[in-house]
């Protein structure tokens, strides 16, 4: 006899670790967390076979740390604290017990990297693709949270890491930047930050578009991943950087005189617009990352 | 030219009505709350084309509603008081902007009832078929959460409304049941409570498994939706009403003797197992609701 979603959830909720804040664990309608006094932040992440994994090259344990690291990732872009992330899961008919273990496995393998438990979620079967999906509650913890508006003319722009290329494997498997994010954010410097999921030159445009100002970003000083050269295709290391999403560095600007350890790849400006400098010349920017078509 | 993901991400942000609770509206990587000193529920729930509505069939606003009042349900199964929703939807390929609309139109309809803003969310486009998903937060406000674990032998099962043929059209425009929940929670008799999501016969054994307990049900007493005899088939209205799933009626139970306005439908018994007493004689009552196949 084929295993039910009542196995699963039973074995699921045999997983859950005690855990001082959890007052109500998982395995009732809701599960229910102790909040003090806090800013709550909250937002959700979905993964598609297809899209954002393959889930005939990708293992489910893989699949299931991509989507929690998603939105980890997103709590990073906020110099929030994770506090607890629930999930669902729409499964391939007849895809097996042990594969949906996996999943949650995979769930909870990043969750805990950052004390961020699994305490809720929702299973599916259908003749569908696999879909996951993972939304996540973050706490302030004492640290205004950042988000995409603060940006000033003057700042300057940095990123905590290389670009380009995530394709080849690192967009499985890459590291939300919270103990960076939190760093950073304490020096009380950082006006504006995000995530590099829809590639530079795209998120970059988020923060300039809500904080009102423009850009220049200096070609030279983006720091291009070995990987955006193993592409080989008809772009160059250097439009890879720009335009590829799901590197999940931190895109962030700082006051000027900050004293900031990661790579300054350009300056906040008033006027509006992306500019990029590259030989000597400027150039607009356009965003040629990632969008969803409806 | 086709919309993409960010023409209908502003158009959402458009939409927001600012709230004196939400401190950073949609638009970022995570929206956030300020959130008093008080327990945090959240739960999570999804709908799958052809799982749990017909897009052939359903319109995309009904669809949208659907899927947050399921989770509005799940508040309303621990007496929680809804404070605000994330979701996610993946699209089929070219389904146009205003079909996003209007699913985001349903979502807001379901959550404007409970003053449950939709603060967060992600958008994909996929050559899948349509997947929505809500996450949701819910306050105790003044209120102990119940959960499925307290049923003790001797307390009284009751059941808000009538039940079965959800499938005839009301499993998509039931009402949550959160003012009732509320009501009757704060009465301090209610001693485990849960929705109506999977059936009676499932549900009722998710209480009495939680609570190490068992239950005699009173097949006369059940009230039978007219819709279950409207089914038709080779079922009977009762068994109907006993096995079918997503009617979101409460099923609770509550300390003998307190003073109930709902149908009292059987008793908790001290012997584990669930019993059915029918023309004066007693048989297990076995769950034939719904459960996915994994």
């Amino acid at each position: 006899m084929p295993a039910g979603e009542f196995d699963f959830i039973d074995w699921i909720c045999s997983q859950h670790l005690p855990s001082a804040g959890i007052v109500i664990p998982p395995g009732d309608d809701l599960a229910a967390i102790r909040w003090a006094d806090d800013l709550l932040l909250v937002g959700v992440d979905q993964v598609l076979d297809g899209v954002h994994f393959n889930s005939a090259i990708h293992t489910p344990r893989r699949i299931g740390r991509k989507v929690i690291n998603r939105n980890l990732s997103d709590c990073a872009a906020m110099a929030a604290l994770p506090a607890g992330a629930v999930a669902t899961v729409a499964l391939p008919r007849d895809v097996g017990l042990d594969y949906a273990k996996a999943l949650y496995l995979g769930l909870r393998e990043g969750g805990d990297a950052f004390d961020c438990p699994v305490i809720g979620g929702d299973t599916a079967s259908w003749d569908g693709k696999l879909v996951l999906t993972v939304a996540i509650l973050g706490k302030s913890a004492g640290i205004t949270p950042i988000t995409r508006k603060g940006a000033k003319p003057g700042d300057c722009i940095h990123v905590t890491g290389a670009l380009g290329g995530s394709i080849l494997g690192r967009h499985m498997d890459f590291v939300p930047r919270i103990r960076e994010a939190r760093e950073l954010a304490k020096t009380g410097r950082i006006t504006a930050m995000i995530d590099v999921s829809d590639g530079l030159s795209r998120d970059m445009r988020h923060i300039c578009q809500q904080s009102g100002v423009g850009a220049i970003i200096e070609a030279d000083a983006i720091p291009i991943h070995a990987d955006a050269a193993r592409m080989n295709d008809a772009l160059s290391p250097l439009e890879h950087a720009l335009h590829d999403g799901e590197d999940h560095e931190l895109l962030f600007t700082a006051a000027p005189g900050a004293n900031i350890p990661y790579p300054r790849i350009g300056q906040i400006t008033a006027e509006p617009g992306i500019l990029i400098r590259q030989n000597g010349v400027l150039t607009p920017l356009a965003p040629r990352g990632w969008e969803h078509r409806l």
